[in-house]
């Protein structure tokens, strides 16, 4: 466990300006985006997309807050009268936006209906809850649903420069939580153990939130998703540590990295170097124009020539942000082609079964090709 | 800030037996109610739904996981490839519940709608993402959606005697948090600070998960829903601190109690003691039979006949289980008689502005009335 001192050490973090990331043009342009998808309005509750329209980073509970922005007409934010003074008080509470509190026992999805007689098409936040999708179907029974998604998720995916300057500080901040790791990975202690000094670690560097700890010592390795585990991690057993939290800016981060106790196994350290050649090839693949599917093949390829290609059992990334998985996926079928300001996770896996590693980064799609938030060593890590 | 010893002290506590908890015969329950409520499946999605039916606490993620409960035929869990191993380590693992894995470039929608040809009305778990619901509906369009609630918020609501000894722990748990709070209240520390500290207490007393810390000094007392701030608490200012977590369980608490450092206004200390009437007067007016209406109205009466109606603009509670606000809302209007096992908040409060109280405890139906499975002090807790 860290000592106190540790975790109370002060952090220095550029803390972004949310004026910049969160800016008012913005809901604008969301509405501009409704009307070219021919939609009549978007229906937003709390969550990613209600944060990106407005900076209000909402409680999603069961009474319903929603803005909703008519492709013409004024955007206007349904609240609970209990929640008014947050909203009013949140970044939402700046913007040129109507606020319409409803009490306790009145009828909020009427309310919006109400306000919406000729809608008949609407996008609902793809976050919604589903008994709120089938509240305002049935009291809107002439506006078809679709997924906001198809507004909100191609907005979303190409980041301003203030985006990206979140997701650096991001990258920066979970790189020093594994510069962190030698010092708490020692064998005789369990995944669980060193899970927990991670989570205290991500946020005393700086996160508002531990998204998830992953570490995987062996044949747990080898299942991707595994999490935390009462295992005792031995020596010269490789260890996949997948880490990531959410920042105060909302922003995420997600970085995998790779560590043995003493020396690996002679097999694992084969696999791993074909593993580095391919993370480092769909790095490379990443530009302009280049499809999601093409950058997954560019890993694919490096892994299946060296034939390991059974053991990559999952997609190349994944879109990153206000979620730590969003658009674009970094998976075959994916045609849409890259732009710049696009984030996303590189991270290829191999998992023979008895151990397995995956190396992660979080890229941003330039002009010309990619830049890495992360800075940490790519190269197994082997610790004492 | 809690010292490292106090952090790291032992807690015992009685662990819930999971099998208990999650009793394989509920699965067969579930399938009951589904066949009686006159759907042809429900599909639940990680969440409360899934984890009541069969104890998997499953990571809600864009990839499909559905349990699939045919109101006649066999169960099955539709599962990324990825998350098979946790599935089957979790104690949905010990079920007899086919698993049905799907790859990266499957579409799982299609695979449970080949599944269910005939079906005509399906329930889809409440807190489902609306973009799934809306991918059910596509490939399933002739079989109507309506909120899995109706099944499941029924079933949930009336808690095992596992279930409420879960809550009694959750209850305990957070009983010892409120203990502490008079050593963590000085007059000059910030509600932020204060809150940080209640946070780290909540997980050292055996919480998996922080849910809420409210800390709501003088005028922030009048928002019920303030969270934190950098206000400075002053001396003579009441503070609302309201507070919650989810034990491993999966069960959460949730408690609400008024402290002062030194002695409070008068004009406080007056209608607090109708508060402490009012949330007494609801709690007595538990017992089977009785509607959640008339529960609210009793500490609505007892506060508007003082004269503060108007300051007491919120439902006297809501419901708590595997979610901290599930049903029975305790609201006018809710007319369904309270049941024994029946959990839920009685937490009146009064909020004049310049401050404000609110008193909660979580009470359970039982025979003949309630009990508490709070037991911290309800009169002020003025500290030095």
């Amino acid at each position: 466990m860290l000592g106190a001192s540790q975790r109370r050490r002060t952090v220095i973090v550029m803390k972004p300006d949310l004026t910049q990331l969160y800016p008012p043009s913005r809901l604008a342009r969301v509405r501009e985006a409704t009307a070219e998808a021919g939609l009549d309005a978007l229906l937003l509750t709390p969550g990613p997309d209600l944060r990106y329209a407005t900076g209000y980073d909402a409680i999603q509970l069961e009474r319903l807050t929603c803005l909703v922005v008519p492709a013409h007409g004024e955007p206007f934010l349904v609240v609970p009268r209990l929640e008014l003074a947050a909203a009013q008080a949140s970044p939402a509470g700046a913007l040129d936006v109507e606020m319409v509190p409803w009490e306790e026992t009145d009828d909020p999805y009427a309310l919006v209906a109400r306000r919406l007689p000729a809608a008949r098409a609407v996008g609902v936040a793809d976050r919604m809850w589903a008994v709120m999708a089938l509240r305002f179907q049935e009291a809107m029974p002439q506006a078809r649903q679709v997924p906001a998604g198809r507004v909100m998720g191609r907005l979303r995916a190409r980041k301003s420069p203030a985006e990206i300057a979140a997701l650096r500080e991001a990258g920066a901040a979970i790189d020093r939580v594994h510069r962190q790791v030698p010092a708490l990975l020692k064998a005789g202690r369990t995944e669980r153990e060193v899970g927990r000094d991670i989570a205290e670690a991500i946020v005393a560097e700086g996160h508002a939130k531990v998204d998830f700890v992953i570490v995987a010592s062996g044949p747990n390795a080898a299942s991707p998703h595994h999490e935390l585990s009462d295992r005792v991690i031995g020596p010269g057993e490789p260890v996949v540590i997948d880490i990531g939290g959410t920042m105060p800016s909302g922003y995420c981060s997600d970085e995998t990295r790779n560590y043995c106790i003493g020396e690996p196994p002679a097999a694992y350290t084969a696999y791993y170097q074909v593993l580095r050649r391919a993370q480092q090839a769909a790095c490379r693949a990443v530009r302009p124009g280049v499809t999601p599917e093409q950058v997954d093949a560019a890993a694919r390829e490096v892994i299946a020539e060296a034939g390991y290609g059974e053991f990559f059992i999952h997609r190349t990334g994944h879109g990153i942000g206000l979620e730590t998985h969003e658009e674009p996926y970094i998976v075959a079928g994916n045609t849409r082609p890259l732009e710049p300001g696009m984030a996303f996770s590189v991270e290829p896996g191999i998992y023979p079964g008895e151990h397995g590693a995956r190396i992660e980064d979080i890229v941003v799609c330039t002009e010309d090709g990619f830049e890495s938030v992360n800075h940490v060593e790519r190269d197994l890590i082997v610790v004492d």
